[in-house]
């Protein structure tokens, strides 16, 4: 008798594999094999060849549950020091923004707790935010750099995320984001703290291999175009992809900025204008809708679905993960917010954090249940994918395997 | 040597006690005692009479952990068969309501669902939502019928709520909810309807000791104000408290009557009266606040927080959790929707889901952490109250204890 053919075979799921035209790319009365970590064989179980039983080592029964692709969470700051808690309730108490700026709140204050952190610190307290993701059935996520705003902290930032996709065996990607906020020390400065970034930072981070990819807040309250350009210029030059906070309060043409260097993703994009859309369509960009920034800052404004759909251009969903704008700990409840609030359609939301997520970040392994692809996969509680966005919080995932492991149970 | 006085002792703890003037009745380095399931101490670690030692069986200490009464959710409808997930995506692809009512989606549907489940099948399907609220801290819920609109369903209903309540050790109050939908058959004898509820329904389930309290739809598309007086009169008849859903999309009075009867809450208030809020402070009337379903319906009408707050109105927060208009699966996270969305204070937001909502549930017994009240607490991955509103999903508690003992984690 010689050796099965695969290692584990899921009989009798749902799938929803984001792969092809179809719905959800559904397959009623499916069958999923894993061999090496990866995913050897996909389709109905009507088709399979031969018994499930002589071409696998394991089988496994679903009854019908749905499975899809580990869920994808490409933009979120969650390592930080400190949380803002305080803040929050200071707001909702009447405090305006210069009594809590001068109690000592907003992003300076998340600066100083993060600087203030050594890395286990920083770890500890970064931990259980990235474990809270993955009880929600994410395998993936991308983790920013950008509370440091000096070499040693920003290094520190990208360290622990690292430490973290190790410590939980899930894939982690990092963003250097040395141009999120103009540090204290550089007020007077700015250009100084830019050519720092640029000629010091980045180039020694990259030499780390701590950066995957370069992003930048683009905005009036952030930086200009011309400063982005600067960091791009250097990135395309230590050959890291770009992406960028960009149109999130007003339109800065940072989106088209992003495209013309062929950049991975443009996020947020609330004042985003038809030649930005124009553009990232041509570049391939993809748009990555933060709803959960959206929903705590109370914004009006929706991006627009509209003629990103009418252009084609990619969306994919974030949480945003950050102390400030979006303390937002479940992808999931992103996605039920794209419905929500932007009226997504579950399908949209939901290639938006696995297949257009995959994309955001650079990542062809991954994003959808497809031969050759990593096995990173979710068995759900449900049959239905639309109940993944139609639940507003709750506890659906049954298990979770990465690159054809089942993860234990957070 | 005497035996100990308490049973267990937490100690090093920061309580947010809900009783008294202080913000959250906030204790710094607290300590709880449980004797018999009932909180028998409670104050400052410098205060403890005694070597913690001597004077407890059990000592646990928290290292500063946040404590609070075990949240109360005390507004769901979460036993019913089926879901709405099909209707939900149907909507966002951009079908009108007559579609979805023509493809049997509505109230219909679940009442259909719920009929056709039995007993065992309407359990198997409404525990995990259950469940998934304890997991956020609830140790007491409501739950509602209404999605039978005849005897049989209508009883197997409250019996699930029953029988979830011993399922999972943790305190379920019952409302009987007869007039939520005019049912199909009776759609040209509405009158006939309305007396079957007051005349034979009601009065079998009081008797076989199925209904806590007694609610209504009072709305244009429920049942008038005179149609809920009547069942509020008979449920007054057999001693059982009132509440109504009222004034969600309209103002027809229906908080008014509920204060005439002395009811325990009137639910959702977006078009609540200056006069109708006089009528619930006088009365003692909690106003129960729902923003999941305000969330999930795109509302843009808020409550009248501010004259609610100006005439001393408690006010509760709960989940609403129901198929069709709010499937929200976190009590907490109606409570950040309730800062978000609503502008409550986190301090106004823990009352609601803690003191009030016990208040809204005629429960005298619960909701403070309070020499003499039932031990249920929970104890969280925070020290600060505020932050268990500010993070949006996640998963911050670390155990639950329902009448002095620990839940199994679920
Ligand atoms: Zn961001
Ligand atoms: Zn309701």
């Amino acid at each position: 008798m010689t050796a099965p053919r695969w290692d584990h075979l899921l009989m009798d799921a749902t799938l929803a594999t984001f792969a092809g035209e179809r719905p959800f790319g559904s397959i009623e009365r499916g069958a999923l094999a894993i061999k090496d970590g990866a995913i050897a064989w996909v389709g109905a179980m009507a088709d399979l060849p031969g018994s499930a039983a002589a071409v696998a080592r394991t089988v496994e029964h679903l009854d019908g549950a749905l499975v899809t692709p580990g869920l994808i969470d490409c933009h979120t700051h969650l390592v930080f020091g400190g949380d803002r808690a305080r803040e929050f309730d200071m707001r909702l108490n009447g405090a305006s923004y210069e009594e809590i700026a001068r109690a000592g709140g907003g992003i300076a204050s998340t600066v100083a707790a993060t600087r203030a952190a050594d890395e286990d610190e920083l770890f500890r307290q970064s931990l259980p935010r990235a474990r809270a993701l993955l009880r929600d059935g994410v395998t993936t996520l991308e983790i920013k750099s950008g509370y440091g705003l000096e070499l040693d902290t920003e290094r520190r930032m990208l360290r622990v995320a690292r430490r973290i996709g190790e410590a939980l065996g899930v894939g982690v990607r990092t963003s250097f984001l040395g141009l999120h906020a103009l540090p204290p020390e550089y007020r007077e400065r700015r250009s100084d703290y830019v050519a720092l970034v640029c000629d010091v930072m980045l180039p020694a981070l990259a030499a780390e291999g701590l950066v995957d990819a370069v992003d930048a807040f683009c905005e009036g309250i952030g930086f200009s175009r011309e400063e982005t350009a600067r960091v791009f210029e250097r990135a395309r030059a230590l050959g890291l992809p770009v992406k960028l906070h960009a149109e999130q309060l007003s339109d800065l043409g940072g989106a088209a900025l992003v495209a013309e260097h062929r950049g991975l993703s443009a996020d947020h994009l609330e004042h985003l204008s038809e030649s930005g859309i124009r553009a990232m369509a041509t570049a391939g960009t993809v748009a990555v809708l933060l709803p959960g920034a959206f929903y705590a800052l109370r914004e009006t404004r929706l991006p627009p679905i509209d003629a990103l759909r009418a252009h084609g251009v990619p969306m994919a969903i974030a949480t945003d993960c950050n102390p400030g704008t979006s303390p937002l700990l479940s992808l999931r409840l992103a996605a039920n917010m794209a419905c929500t609030l932007f009226r997504l359609t579950p399908e949209e939301a939901l290639r938006g954090i696995t297949l257009n997520a995959a994309r955001a970040l650079g990542l062809a392994d991954r994003g959808t249940l497809a031969v050759g692809q990593r096995a990173d996969l979710v068995v759900w509680n449900s049959r239905m994918p639309a109940e993944l966005c139609y639940w507003v919080g709750g506890d659906l995932q049954r298990s979770v395997w990465v690159a054809g492991k089942p993860l234990p149970q957070a």
